[in-house]
């Protein structure tokens, strides 16, 4: 695959550590409860114009956001802030691979100063020129375990799989940050890997290694497209693909046309 | 200290997996803000009785439920299920260390069938007797990282940032687990530690050994209560306390006067 | 029935009409929103505690708080203002009938300045003695419209429908007022009315009177208990019970039995 | 003004009724709570796509819908449907004025069955053409009471200020009626009227009438624009203007200028 950019926004609550303190010592629950919802209203936000939410520490989270611009991180901004009893302060940025961009993201905001100043609040900065719906592309990778609900849920206890997940979470991190592409856990046995430029070998590699380490299977499905929604989306139908017919590899991917156009021509 | 026990509670959606297939290819947005409402629900209902959610795979939570008896579980289950489209199966269990209460809880679910079994719907299991507020009793820790704003999140990039947290978990995660104790992370640079029975020194060898290993410096605040929120309020006041006085090393240790009376007779 | 005591709550927006203009003009979507979770919010805290509320005008809600202390209101109030933009104050009285009960929760209010001054924010002002759940009881009749999808939701426009309770609701506000009760509309073709104090004649007068004026038929059940709780769900049980036989007449009454006895005793 | 259309569509809780009976005697707290949710839910996935939703009786509701094309409508249906334990049928109308509009799209959804039928579930059902953002336009009259904190919140029982605004909504209603508009309570003291091809002078009638009758002074911000969120944003903007201003009347009516173009070359 050639080139393009992902263009990927940080999502930071502004001075939560303090905040949080002055709720008392009964806190811990509120706490919980606040950031899921953060987090749902916030994904909620993104992907009705077609972003992508990772929920990372909850109080920094990353965004997938190519085809959103300033003006749509404003608006998303505003409304988290009439919603919530904190602010959040956005940096966006953009990379030919997810590593840069989330790198361009942080920086932007960084350079604003610290996260804890109390000065410092609903900052939105970005860092170089956005990505068009035309310009870049989203590449993710759906991956999981073959068969975990016998091998996991129904056979193991449950800490346990929690255990097992997170031992796969690091090891597919570790591998994948190699290749410049961003691990991140969504429930269950899925992971998404924001993978932009990752070959097909490069995935399989991966996979085996990991599988090995393990000892549980794992497969993928592949999906690129001109939103963290399309990829998605593809990345999902690849995934059914390799569940119907496991003899053909435990890897799929699918091309949204108006990408493949594209990266065909350069 | 002493004898006593835990109790925890598996929760877990059922028949999850099929159900998502169902959605069509569209659905990680819709799953992602499901998962989170739902787990801010379950938070709410638990914590009102004085309970506590880790949100685990979000499919599979596990709960602290000293004190919640069966009818309390049956009535957070119909809130549930009345309020969701999916349903949800519990198993409950006790023990003396962590480790113990949800092996024993998730056997509970476990012995009624696969968790994909159409027909397996709303149980609700127990196994052996669950602990009153007078018999058990929740120790928790409190762990989070010194400094972490400065030396984390206005420094480094933000995926690295998840990257050292991730670590952190790792490495917690299995030390912790040779002492009995269940690690969980909870936002941020904050961690929980459900840990009955554990001893001053035994989270000093295991902070230092984790700190050693990330080049952070942990710290942590115990609790010690009749149910998780009395062992959560503990455990932040005793963080707050190593906060404002360093040179009084890194841990203390807080506990409900009841529940001090009752391990002192022992 | 003799003397007794129901106690209700006044939870008032502070400052709302500023804040919300602060919004900008695009806010009404969100405004709209944002009442509809407080409320769903404010519901959820009160009636985990044996309450009930009533959306009343959105900005100023009314809830019946038998049994629920000084603290676990002030408690609510915090968690609502720890989860939304906005902070709320709570004037809590108690009466005979629930107009007086009413009356005292806004004067408590009322007294300590406007619900505009920036300065008076979260107060929780009390008139009088509150109510425990032995001394005081609630009274609640569930009133619908007999027949009503057929001939309402299946038969004429929507809006029609919509005027239809509408006139519904303000002919029993009007007779049930004069008899110191309070009506409030529950959704679709549902009625609650706090009516501690009235005998089934009075419904059954206020009833007639009401189904002539609209041509439809109403019926009632009514719950006697120690909470909202215990009173709402007595009601709908009595409103099964008229459903089920309908030559027994279209009011039923049913008492908790503790309420029973100390009304008898007197 | 001349001709246009406006779209309107009815959103109905399928089966909710028998539902709601289904859930046992202590529903209704939690009845209060779906069906809030429910709303902020709906609200916000209408006025995201540039509509509006009216809670009207909560388990019927009524929007404005221009703009909002069948797929759009399908999609809503979609994620409430997963998101909520309860499935919805839409009806889609289109009219010259509101009272039409409305009948149309009832008229859409009652001939597919009844709202009962356990196998009417999830309709979708359109009666004649939809309304572009072209050919359509949206009308609507932000209505509120002169003084309303001095007059009503800070001066009388909060119950009598319910019925105040009851009555305000019942004489509203009857009036705007006869001039096919349509009118909803917004919370506080807030009304808004949905009012294609209403005249200045109309509502200078309707207003006075009303403030004759509660003896309370009436003000109303219209706004016209292609969609519902356009027409609302202006609505505001002239009540802004007629507060800032009030030698200048009590009435203000702003019109988007694409809309005003058309209007002028009929």
């Amino acid at each position: 695959l050639g080139k393009g950019c992902i263009q990927m926004t940080l999502i930071q609550i502004d001075n939560y550590g303090p905040w949080t303190l002055s709720l008392g010592s009964g806190r811990e629950p509120e706490l919980q409860i606040l950031q899921s919802e953060l987090y749902a209203d916030i994904q909620r936000l993104f992907s009705s114009k077609g972003g992508f939410v990772f929920y990372g520490r909850f109080d920094n989270m990353l965004a997938i956001t190519n085809g959103i611009n300033v003006d749509d991180h404003k608006e998303i901004q505003e409304r988290v802030c009439q919603r919530f009893p904190v602010t959040i302060s956005l940096g966006i940025g953009v990379g030919e691979y997810p590593t840069e961009a989330q790198e361009n993201a942080t920086r932007a905001l960084q350079t604003q100063g610290s996260s804890q100043l109390e000065e410092r609040r609903k900052v939105l900065a970005v860092k170089g020129q956005l990505a068009t719906v035309d310009d870049g592309f989203v590449q993710i990778a759906h991956v999981d375990v073959n068969d975990s609900t016998a091998k996991i849920t129904d056979n193991i206890p449950v800490y346990d799989a929690f255990m097992t997940m997170l031992k796969v979470h690091e090891i597919l991190t570790r591998e994948f940050r190699e290749k410049k592409a961003l691990v991140f856990f969504a429930g269950g046995d899925n992971f998404l890997v924001v993978s932009n430029g990752l070959r097909e070998a490069e995935y399989e590699e991966v996979l085996e290694t990991a599988s090995r380490q393990v000892d549980l299977e794992l497969k993928a499905g592949v999906g690129i497209g001109r939103s963290a929604i399309e990829a998605l989306e593809l990345a999902s139908q690849s995934l059914d693909r390799v569940r119907a017919s496991k003899e053909n590899g435990f890897i799929q991917i699918l091309t949204a046309p108006p990408v493949e156009n594209k990266l065909w021509r350069r």
